[in-house]
């Protein structure tokens, strides 16, 4: 359905995006048609990079007149492979990063307005410096485009309090497949005029148009954290804790991160300057952050009355409350540093699933040991959101094994771990997304009503199919689904 | 499109909704057939009330052949129209009504699954006898249902702190045009695996699919509230008051309602036991509410703390905090009864707006300024959820005039204030939802950009048009609307 582009759509295109707003360099082109994670390669024969919301409007206008598709991309951080262009070179790359202007930021209204491409981390400084902040954070805060932030609905470790991207737009500015802009930045609190496109645009992954500008909630700036690491006997007893803090300390609780033994041992092996935050072992921890805002008093003591609560009824082993915030940043530093050290240790197959909170700490023990029982040799690492019901569940190759394992048992691995999640009711992407790594499970695992009415409204939308082909929706026949995924390079 | 009912596809549905699932007695139908306003008259052959999600899988189905329209209603309580058939007479009347089973309650878990037909009042309830609470409240309580709620993304007098139905959603099961059934009851926290349908279906007002049940978020119970009511000088001077409280009090502060004068007068002239709650007179008041946590102090203290540095400063004139629960009710009952004494008063034409949070009190200036002057003799009374952005907007008629002004000069005044919403910006519906009220209303000022999406949706999921037909999507032509909106009947 779709067409590479001509010689004069891309001659168009270069005379009303000038110099720094189109390329067809090679050289300039490279790092962007690589995901980061090194999974992906695709091809495109330009790159574009307008500065205006008009100027996208533009470029999807002559872009639908011939049928050529779109990738949008903001900071390359997919984790999906979503933002790279299929091998076939059909498509252009539109880079989201010259559009990087914060319209407008209220500390009275609690709101700012940032375009696609301004960079997490960059907000969050424009926030601090009115006295806010913009309470969704992870990882790749330093590269991540508010664009692709809103269009993977995107989460992070606060959203056990604020929730995910999507509790967090309050307004989104997109250009439609047609070219059409939709302007919905006002950010009304309620609106009930009939169907919220917004909220089919979050999480989109670029396939019904591309997010231009959003307007964001901002919350009061912290006042005092504490900081707090545990250790625990089971996951069970985690969510037990987090139960205890949710009655004690209420909302103050904005992490709370699950840790296992191995994840630990790992950092203290593989990255350097990292130590064992409590004196004896345990087999499970739990990093917890409180925080209250300006005019509060610091959250520190409930959080130290609860904690002695749950050491004296035995829900947790120890537990240490960091004392300043060096000793906050290096148990942080522990979380922050699991997929590295993973990563030094040889080849896993990781998987980002959710299910019910409730459910989550069986399913972690049973899944565990069945995938250990089916695989031998693998060993098991589930960390992260707990209190979101999702973690990261990794799964380690057999020791001696290369880099080739992920392709070969790890594929079948991830196809063991992903039946039973689904057959937990859970989600076999909490929130890196689908992309094009996930298409062919969705394919095989989603929900064959769902599935047709998001092809269903993806056509509506989309009629010409140029709106970053080949991610997200599974087309119709199985077998398509498993052609349309590129293959893995690592 | 769409058909009227075959006797064939009656007597099917007879023989397997059986006697509780199947009336064509008019008398029977006829109280389902009026809205509750008495604006709105429909007809309909009969009226169906499965027990189960199955019965409405089949019911769909068996329709869908045929192309029999079907309007989904919960607790006829629309405040638009929108659960009342077309005059037509082809439309089948699907009520919920029996489908009123609480699925599950976990105050664990912090959620109810509970059926579309589950009253709101019920649900208050049933989350009170586990020590929760279900945080949306409104007028309707005592009638309106789960199914409406989530259909119409209802708000009321928590949205401040809590959202508006949509964040309170957090999983719905639905039966879809073609009669499939969509089950994504599954309280995931995170889930990224496509298009979230969920969030189309909130809102969508039964155009889309039938909501058959929904999980819902609860939040801990209230250990204690403490109420005020305040007198102040401006909806601006309000706006810097709500400013205060959030630094002040934070989260706690759940309902912040603004009442002008003349409201007041209404409420204190026509509902027997009322009585004024401040000493002086203010052209403007406010209620408030600060509710906290069983296990927190009362909010009394900063909440009084906050009032007296307001005072200090000007911002309020003056403001008393009730002492006990019987006083809290007193000032709720002022606010509650707004509505009915308007209605003793005499005709209005009403309006649910919103605007941005910050433009608010200039807008109910300078409109009520605007309207006032348009149309000599009428009276503006604007209340309501000032924190939300949202007012009802009311326009009483001039000294004198009778019922049928409504529809005559009633008319050009909400085409008027409509406009003026508009221009700063806004939304002609805050809360109360399209229905076939607005419809019109809709399509002469809605966003080309977002109806033509809206209708490529209601077409790629309804192609045969038996949801609801008539409400929430307004058809291509403007002529055509406008025919389609049923004659007010006053």
């Amino acid at each position: 359905m779709s067409n590479p582009p001509s010689q004069s759509l891309l001659t168009e295109l270069k005379d009303r995006l000038g110099l720094k707003g189109f390329t067809a360099d090679p050289s300039d082109l490279a790092p962007w048609l690589q995901d980061w994670r090194g999974r992906y390669q695709g091809a495109a024969a330009a790159m574009l990079s307008p500065a205006t919301t008009q100027q996208v409007s533009d470029i999807v206008r002559l872009c639908a007149a011939e049928g050529v598709p779109l990738v949008p991309q903001g900071g390359n951080t997919s984790m999906a492979g979503g933002a790279t262009p299929s091998e076939a070179g059909d498509a252009l790359l539109l880079s989201t990063r010259r559009m990087n202007r914060l319209r407008s930021i209220s500390a009275e209204a609690n709101v700012a307005v940032a375009e696609a491409g301004v960079i997490l981390a960059d907000l969050h400084e424009a926030a601090a410096a009115v006295g806010r902040r913009f309470p969704l954070s992870l990882g790749a805060k330093g590269s991540a485009t508010i664009g692709g932030l809103v269009s993977t609905n995107a989460g992070g470790t606060q959203v056990l309090r604020f929730g995910t991207m999507r509790a967090l737009v309050e307004g989104i500015e997109a250009v439609l497949p047609d070219g059409s802009i939709f302007d919905s930045l006002a950010p009304l609190k309620k609106d009930n005029r009939g169907y919220d496109l917004r909220q089919l645009l979050i999480g989109a992954e670029g396939t019904l148009g591309i997010v231009t500008a959003a307007s964001l909630k901002l919350v009061p700036a912290v006042g005092s954290r504490s900081v707090a690491w545990c250790g625990l006997e089971s996951p069970d007893k985690a969510l037990a804790l987090l139960r205890l803090l949710d009655n004690a300390v209420g909302d103050a609780v904005e992490s709370f991160e699950l840790v296992p033994r191995q994840a630990l041992d790992l950092v203290l092996r593989h990255v350097a300057g990292t130590r064992a935050p409590l004196g004896g072992s345990h087999g499970w921890h739990v990093l917890i952050e409180a925080v209250a805002p300006m005019v509060a008093p610091s959250p520190e003591k409930e959080l130290g009355r609860a904690l002695g609560a749950a050491l004296e009824i035995g829900v947790i082993e120890d537990a240490i409350i960091a004392q300043n915030e060096a000793q906050a940043e290096a148990l942080w530093r522990i979380r922050d540093s699991i997929s590295e050290a993973e990563k030094k240790d040889g080849p896993a197959a990781k998987h980002d699933v959710s299910v019910e909170v409730s459910a989550m700490p069986a399913f972690m023990i049973e899944a565990t040991a069945a995938v250990e029982q089916r695989f031998p040799g693998t060993r098991v690492i589930a960390f992260g959101h707990l209190g979101d019901g999702n973690v990261h569940f990794n799964v380690r190759a057999p020791e001696g094994a290369d880099q080739a394992w992920a392709v070969g048992e790890g594929s079948a691995v991830t196809a063991f771990v992903h039946d039973l999640v689904t057959a937990a009711g859970g989600s076999i992407s909490a929130e890196h997304g689908i992309g094009q790594m996930r298409l062919a499970e969705l394919a095989r695992l989603g929900d064959p009503t769902r599935l047709a009415a998001m092809r269903a409204i993806k056509k509506a939308l989309d009629p010409k199919g140029i709106m970053n082909p080949g991610k997200l929706v599974p087309p119709i026949a199985r077998a398509q689904a498993s052609l349309a995924q590129s293959p893995h390079r690592q």
